[in-house]
């Protein structure tokens, strides 16, 4: 019998996070799983790493035989580094990240604590994806969501990915029986508009809090956006070659 | 006469460190200069930005007439977010972001702070450069940079650049004589090899410190790293669309 996968999850919402628990749920029945997840929330941290404090890791009780669960004070991104260095003292055939609370399509990818951490895995040379659902709330529903997840899992574990490129998943907020399938496609060009929340503290201090609202400026009919309106599950393969490749000839005609 | 550009001046050290107070200087020599800088150091906080917790904006006193000073107790991120929306009122012509302590080549670019500043203001639609010099010393010297700097920063005024790029300067530690010149490219293909020191605090728990060695597993002659190590400045164009396009025409293939 083959030797049953390896498998890494982390997330950004938290170790008791409903979405990292059915992530769980799924992988135990695909490998081995390892967690080593955030102690606390980690929404929108990016890729931060923890430079400048200490990072405490805690073994704690999983309720699933055989599953191994770690916290970590510090972000999403130090929980891969750590899980691999400290916990499984190896590098695991597969890291999964999620399931997200919200959204991390579009230009979401840039801020999002869960991609980072599969980010992180990909940079380390470990298949890596992160999985996302479209309702910010706590008590979202996350069933419905398991045969796809397993699905993507499998392929991954069985074609591998190439050097450089992660998955990113995103699920529209639906029962899953209004689910029209998985659609390939990139990422769509959006941003934040922000809006400051300007207020005064008791001590007539002025602060403020950031909050936007999402725009999509991208009519693409192949991107993610574009899927998760129609009601697919949107597949986006992620690189971390920052570089806009296109762009070096024109740089070499410029009077440096 | 024409109108002097509106620049917005960022970086990930904090307000006084020694590296924004070269760029400044630089930059009122192109235009009218607003800084927005965090009030404390912010190095590895990559694309993180400060969703819950207050942010605060301080004006401070400038010694350079004429330049508008702020600090923000948030991210880089966060500093480009609210000095468009609450200080500038509007979008500026350039941004800038460094000089870093330190270097933000190859895979650094996916961890830094100076970078996520340069990016953000990309996002908005605003031409933008991150700067950073590869020492990590407060006191690193920053003479002989300026020439550099103005030259690059004065074509992206002229020039603009396309929508979805933003540029990554870094130069090596050298004195300005021995520098070669500038040289166009890609980012390496490098990881940190993590090191976590382990030790045990005076309630006999255990923490960890987060180290690493650099590994640059990039034989390329056209990377960043390796314009750095023959003494050029490098000078890399980044987007923040992360698709892996070359990927997706077989993620198609896959069965899913």
């Amino acid at each position: 019998m083959a030797k049953r996968p390896l498998i890494l999850v982390t997330n950004d919402d938290g170790i008791t996070a409903p979405g990292i628990r059915k992530l769980i749920e799924v992988m135990t029945s695909l490998g081995d799983v390892v967690v080593v997840a955030p102690d606390t929330p980690q929404s929108g941290k990016g890729h931060a790493i923890t430079l400048d404090a200490t990072l405490y890791l805690t073994k704690v009780k999983s309720e699933i035989t055989g599953v191994d669960e770690y916290t970590c004070s510090g972000t999403p991104a130090d929980c891969v580094k750590i899980g691999i260095k400290e916990v499984m003292k190896m590098k695991p055939d597969l890291c999964v990240s999620g399931i997200n609370h919200g959204s991390n399509a579009s230009i979401n990818v840039i801020y999002s604590g869960t991609m980072s951490a599969a980010i992180e895995a990909g940079i380390e040379g470990i298949p890596s994806i992160g999985f996302s659902l479209l309702d910010y709330d706590w008590d979202a529903n996350f069933n419905g969501l398991e045969s796809y997840v397993k699905k993507i899992a499998q392929n991954v574990l069985e074609n591998g990915l190439p050097d450089g490129v992660v998955l990113n998943v995103n699920f529209p907020k639906l029962t899953a029986e209004k689910y029209k399938g998985i659609k390939v496609g990139r990422q769509a060009r959006a941003n934040w508009n922000e809006k400051f929340d300007k207020r005064v503290n008791p001590m007539k201090k002025e602060y403020y809090w950031l909050t936007g609202v999402f725009e999509n400026l991208d009519g693409g009919e192949d991107t993610d956006e574009f899927a998760l309106e129609n009601n697919y599950i949107s597949l986006v393969p992620v690189q971390f070659d920052l570089t806009a490749h296109h762009f070096i000839q024109k740089l070499n005609t410029w009077d440096l």
